[in-house]
C-alpha cells in the first residue's frame, strides 16, 4: 500500500514536497524553512511572504466564537512577521466553506479578522471563497506580505554556540482553552530587533519541544534546556509548556555578553511581560533531544 | 433558521464578508473585485497580489492525474496576473490534506506546480500543510505576488461605451474534460497591454455569461453580445461557451478606432490563436442580461 499523509510527520512531508519543485532562484534571500520567506523589496527593506491555514476541528472547535477564530487566523500570521523582526502589510483570505455553513458565522469571522488587522497594522487586499464537498470542515487560509528593515531581519538559522535561549511571556495551556488568545509579540520583536539583541528568533507555534530543535537545527547547532526554568502559565506543567503549542511567544537567542543589558532595558520597556532564560545553544553533539510538540499529521495517531 | 453559504451566490457572499472588514487604505490602488489586488511597488511598477483555491471533487476529480491538477492550481493564478497585464513572481502553496491522502499523489501535485512555475516564470517561496478532519477533500490554496509596469496595468473597470468586446482562443467544453488544460495567456496579454490595446481586461474563469457582466458592471456599463459570433471549441454549443467556465482565455475591450490595427498585428504575432469580436460595450440601460456561468455555491442547488 502506498504511503499516506498520516504515515509521516509534517516536517518530513514538507521536505518531500519541496524536493519536487525546482530550486528557488538566488534572488530569494530566505526560502521555505523560516517563519516567512524573504525576498528583495528595495535598498533598505526585504519583503516578507507568509501563508498559514487553520481548519475547524483541527485548530479550533465548531463551538468557538467565530470572531475570536477570525482574530486567531490573522494573529498567527502577524506573529510570524514579528518573528522575523518585520511588520505585516497586505493580507489575502481564502475560505473553503461547507455549503451548510452559517453566513452569520462567516461575517463574525471576518469581523474578527478585521479587528486583528486594525490592531497590528495590516490590510485586507483580496480573497477567494470556494465551497467544499459535503462532510468537509471550514478551512481558513491566510497569505500575507510584510516588510522588514534589512538591519532588523532576524532568521532562525543564525544562532551561535553559547548563545543564551530566551522566551517571552508564559508557556503552556493552549489546549486547555487559551488557543484563541493569540497576542502577537509585534512590538516586543520590533524593540528587540531594532537593538540587535536576538542572534536568531522564531515564534513558538508548535511548542518549545518542537520549535527549539527547529531553530537549533536551522543554525546547525544543538541546545540544552533547563526544564526547571520554564515560565509556566498558571496551573500548567513543564510538559504542557513543551508540547501544547500555540503559545505565540518569541523564542530567541542572545550573545551572552549582552544579557545584562537586555534584561535591564527590557524590564523598563515591558514591565508586565517577562523574558526568561531557558537554556543555551551548544554544539550538535552536546545537544539534548526533546520529543513532543504539536504535529498536525501525527496528532491523531 | 439562519442563512447558509448555499443560500446566496459567491459574489453576494464576498460582498457581505467585505462589509465586515475596515475600508482598505488609500495606498492600495485596486482592492477586492479585480483579478488581482494592486499595491504600490516602486516608481515604475505596481505589485499584484492574488489568492485562489481548488478543491477535490469541486474543481477537479479524485481520478485526475495529480501532476495536471498541480499545473492547473498554478496556471489559474498565472492567468489572473496575465489579465492585469502583469507577470507572476512569488508563490505560496497551502495544502489541506486528508490523513489518508497518498504522499505519492502529493509529490506529483508538486511536480506539476513546479513545471507550471518554470514555464511562466514564477517561483515557490514558501508554503503550509495542515491535516483536515476525516471526510474532507484535498484543498490547494495558492497565493502569489506579481508585478506589472504602471503603463501596462489593465483593470476590468475601465471599459468605455462603444468599445468592442474580444476574446482570445475558443470557449466551452471545460466540463467535458478540458478543465485541466489551462494555458494562461501570459504572452498574449503582455503583447496586448504593451501596445495599450485593451481598455479593460479580465480572464474568463467562470464563463462568459458570468464574467462579461462583471467586467461591464465594474465599468458601470452594459454589454451586447453576438451569440452567433462566439468562437466555440469543437463540438461545443454557445450555451457551453457561456456557462462551462474555466476557459482561461482573455476577455478584453478595445476602442473601435484601434480594431483594424489590432487585428492586423495580432494575426502576424499569434497566427495560431484567434481573437474574436463577440460584442460591444453599451450603456447600462441598453444592456443584455446574461444568465448562467459557474458559481461554486449555487452549483449544487
Amino acid at each position: 500500500m502506498s504511503l499516506k499523509a498520516q504515515d509521516i510527520g509534517e516536517d518530513d512531508l514538507i521536505q518531500r514536497l519541496l524536493g519536487k519543485i525546482p530550486i528557488v532562484p538566488t534572488s530569494l534571500h530566505t526560502g521555505p524553512g523560516d517563519d516567512c520567506a524573504v525576498a528583495p523589496l528595495d535598498e533598505d527593506h526585504w519583503q516578507l511572504l507568509k501563508t498559514d491555514a487553520i481548519v475547524e476541528s483541527i485548530h479550533f472547535f465548531p463551538t468557538d466564537e467565530a470572531k475570536r477564530v477570525g482574530w486567531k487566523a490573522i494573529a498567527r500570521v502577524v506573529s510570524d512577521f514579528a518573528a522575523m523582526g518585520g511588520r505585516p502589510q497586505w493580507f489575502l483570505v481564502t475560505l473553503g466553506i461547507p455549503q451548510s455553513y452559517s453566513i452569520e458565522k462567516l461575517e463574525q469571522l471576518y469581523a474578527g479578522m478585521g479587528e486583528c488587522l486594525q490592531s497590528y497594522g495590516g490590510s485586507l487586499c483580496g480573497g477567494e471563497t470556494t465551497s467544499i464537498p459535503a462532510g468537509g470542515a471550514l478551512m481558513i487560509s491566510i497569505a500575507a506580505t510584510g516588510w522588514v528593515k534589512k538591519s532588523q531581519l532576524t532568521l532562525r538559522s543564525t544562532a551561535a554556540q553559547d548563545d543564551v535561549i530566551f522566551v517571552t511571556g508564559h508557556l503552556g495551556g493552549s489546549l486547555a482553552g487559551r488557543h484563541l488568545d493569540v497576542t502577537p509579540r509585534l512590538l516586543e520583536a520590533e524593540w528587540l530587533t531594532s537593538r540587535s539583541f536576538p542572534s536568531a528568533m522564531m515564534d513558538l507555534s508548535d511548542g518549545l519541544a518542537r520549535d527549539l530543535p527547529r531553530l537549533a537545527a536551522a543554525s546547525n547547532l544543538g541546545y540544552q534546556l533547563d526544564l526547571s526554568s520554564l515560565p509556566l502559565h498558571n496551573g500548567c506543567s513543564a510538559a504542557q509548556a513543551l508540547s501544547d503549542g500555540e503559545d505565540y511567544e518569541l523564542l530567541f537567542t542572545v550573545n551572552p555578553d549582552r544579557i545584562a543589558q537586555l534584561k535591564q532595558q527590557w524590564s523598563l520597556e515591558f514591565p508586565d511581560t517577562p523574558i526568561t532564560r531557558v537554556g543555551t545553544i551548544v554544539r550538535i553533539d552536546e545537544s539534548m533531544q526533546l520529543k513532543g510538540g504539536w504535529d498536525h499529521f501525527a496528532a491523531e495517531r
